[in-house]
């Protein structure tokens, strides 16, 4: 099965995060998507197989495209590897595509955007079928006060108060580029878009948010709560089974300019 | 609670069917809708309470909006009744709506029509989300053999061919008004509408199309394969989780002409 050269994979997958502690691989645990990549990759080549992901995303949160590479040296073809992939792993967690890119593609480093999205279900009446992908949020929602707060945001900014993360010596600002907030059926539907986003962040956003559109704060204190940069004076962080990762964007020139040349 | 006064609620309900074993209560096993509903408005009423369903679904089988109608004396408003029992159902069974209704009202005899969806994942990239509800067949199909097939099976006819009832005496004359088979993203959904469906048919029938997709047989075939009424000469019979019951029709006359009078 083995060829000399070794080659670098691209994957995008689904999975829903309900029974993992997240992606990121841990000493004592297999239950993680990496670890379930890594483990099933490692047998299917012989000898041990890392995955870098695009990004962690924490317990319970799930993707819809998540992305991530790892190097093989493998005969397979891309489409065999896919094949392979789904036939061994749990059902769910699907290999949505397999490619063969430059050796320099990083699915981390590359990335140039990710969209999630958080669904708050909005009504009294439990969510039956769409149960694990939801908050359950019944009260009223000002949907255009929640609308001013989140023109706030968007722009480049230091998010430091919208994080769980310790400090540390890492930029804390970052660019969101769009928040959409759209009531879709019985949901209120939370998108953004960004170059990237800090831990927690995505579920701070939309606890402060919501809060906004709770009444319990007015959308230009944002302003100031982002201005202050204390994570004590932003919203709740909401539950994770109401987010998941829908996109990660890459500028295709920045890997596959040399394509030609492999 | 209680009042003289018995009065008459129809119900409107959601379920996940995965873990249970149909609609219909047993005698060994708890582990019924039926079951589950009735045990709560015992405890609720205080008095043994039975619940009527528009009709069975099979063990797996769910429903976007079953009906049902129960009798009770009760003080509690209908709005009182939907949150006191979205408040005990386990999070696979939701109530819709309560609405109190005349006395005659029977949600299997007052049943004009129904609505079933069949969702099939007509892909070879596995099913995250959706994984419940519906049935994987990757193969090609071909939509204009299963549409022409399915003409042949609009209408009055008897449909005995695709039951997997016993012999009886009752009639296996039905009528269904329309069948449509349309690509959904990665799914091919069949929608039936008809005065009423006999014991398996409409995963008989959706097997018998599939069949028809696949080319294992002609469209034609149907017409002399419903003519001759063998159940052994239909399609298979598909899994119950790609099956959704999607709406029960009442004539509105039928039950709410008197409604001035109560």
């Amino acid at each position: 099965m083995n060829c000399d050269r070794v080659r670098n994979f691209k994957i995008v997958l689904q999975y829903e995060g309900t029974r993992y502690q997240g992606w990121q691989k841990q000493e004592n645990t297999e239950n993680t998507i990496q670890g379930r990549l890594e483990s099933l990759l490692t047998k299917m080549t012989g000898v041990k197989t890392q995955v870098h992901g695009s990004g962690r995303t924490d317990a319970g949160v799930h993707a819809k495209a998540q992305t991530a590479h790892f190097h093989a040296q493998t005969a397979m073809s891309c489409e065999e590897i896919r094949i392979y992939m789904n036939t061994y792993l749990p059902e769910d967690i699907a290999i949505q595509s397999v490619e063969e890119v430059p050796a320099r593609f990083h699915s981390r480093l590359n990335a140039v955007g990710k969209t999630y999205v958080y669904r708050v279900w909005n009504t009294d009446i439990p969510p039956v079928f769409e149960r694990k992908y939801v908050y359950v949020l019944p009260e009223a929602l000002d949907e255009a006060a929640m609308r001013q707060a989140a023109g706030y945001l968007v722009g480049r900014h230091d998010f430091r108060a919208f994080t769980s993360a310790k400090k540390s010596r890492k930029s804390t600002v970052r660019t969101i580029e769009t928040i959409t907030i759209e009531r879709v059926g019985s949901e209120i539907r939370f998108t953004y878009s960004g170059d990237g986003f800090l831990y927690h962040m995505v579920r701070i956003l939309t606890g402060t948010l919501l809060e906004t559109g709770t009444g319990k704060r007015r959308p230009e204190e944002i302003k100031t709560l982002m201005a202050g940069g204390l994570r004590e004076n932003a919203g709740v962080l909401v539950p994770a089974k109401g987010l998941t990762l829908v996109e990660v964007r890459y500028n295709d020139r920045s890997f596959y300019e040399d394509k030609g040349k492999w």
